[in-house]
């Protein structure tokens, strides 16, 4: 784990102390995060895509993006931003002015390209499947040849990556510490509710546990 | 409520059945979402950024811009792309290849203004406020002359919008249906938990209902 080269490019410029740059900080944040945002621009256009991910070492692995724009502009090799966002809770301040959200999130920059050898492919899709549901690659149908042909993925180089988080109470101070109205945090996790079975489920399988204890924070 | 006009620039290219051009579909969605993702690029690198966010009509509120890179971009009148994601679950199929998310998305397309006269500008505080948390307008200090100055506003008026939804058990059929997994969703949403009270509350306030029964999909 070491530091990310810092340059005008990700270097945060609003609320710099809620920056890191730190491998061990931002890692974990891509990790727990259930999609990232891609951000990428044809001839002056922003677009953004929303998608899974998964992160393999500097890499993030991106899939199922046949036929779209972004596909075509990555094998170009051009640019691309990423964010992952974490909502925490939101923060309930005395004043309007201080209100915000408890938040970890993370932008990253880097260029990609198509991994086309099948057998990378399907160790790429056996990373992604068990990075999004631990304990699933061993217990569904492998993909089939037919479906690694049909599957498209990409690995993103992570060139550089910016953390920014804020955590913690509201920040009032002075006399606006006696203004008369509850203050606080309202946690607002994700939660995984009891999980409901394909109707067209043809036997009675057990819930695994894996499904059962899912927690998106620690995976 | 009417749909959006479809051109190239927002035409859903991938599963096009999961996309909607309907308002009715898609400002649910951008309004239950907590944060949004924003992305601009500058010469041909790609940015992006997180923040919340509050539809006034056809219009996104963003605030908290100031000094930096967003800002500028927006006055000098170039287009933004912005993305609301609510992640509704995990859908666990037989096969690998037919795992996915349920999900809930939009993308949509504008250009922006900042507000700048102050009446506006706390006309815009105030929906921004009630649109995250209604209710919390009328008991939180209302902001003071200096706390309007200190924040910008932008107004981002929607041209074109896209939501691609994604809902239901999981897509596997023939006879892969026979395959020996339990196959199912694993619902994801987002459940706020008991409000964490700031230790530097001066006096016992009750939490107030609108935090005690803060719902993000009924808001």
């Amino acid at each position: 784990m070491s530091e990310f080269e810092v340059t005008d490019r990700n270097r945060l410029m609003r609320y710099p102390k809620r920056a890191s740059y730190d491998r061990a900080v931002i890692y974990p944040i891509i990790d727990e995060a259930l999609v990232c945002h891609v951000s990428f621009a044809l001839d002056g256009q922003p677009f953004i895509i929303p998608t899974i991910h998964a992160r393999d070492g500097d890499r993030i692995l991106l899939h199922g993006l046949k036929g779209g724009r972004l596909l075509e502009y990555i094998e170009a090799g051009n640019p691309v931003a990423i964010a992952v966002t974490l909502v925490d809770g939101i923060v309930f301040a005395r004043t309007v002015f201080n209100h915000s959200m408890n938040y970890r999130s993370v932008v990253l920059f880097g260029r990609g390209k198509i991994i086309e050898e099948p057998a990378a492919k399907l160790a790429a899709l056996q990373r992604l499947t068990e990075r999004v549901i631990p304990g699933r690659w061993d217990e569904a149908r492998a993909p089939n040849e037919k479906e690694i042909k049909a599957t498209t993925i990409v690995g993103i180089d992570i060139e550089q990556a910016t953390s920014k988080c804020r955590q913690g109470p509201p920040g009032d101070d002075g006399e606006d510490l006696e203004f008369p109205v509850w203050a606080g945090v309202l946690p607002t996790p994700i939660v995984p509710q009891a999980a409901e079975t394909d109707p067209k489920q043809t036997a009675g399988f057990a819930v695994p546990d894996y499904v059962k204890n899912f927690n998106p924070a620690k995976r």
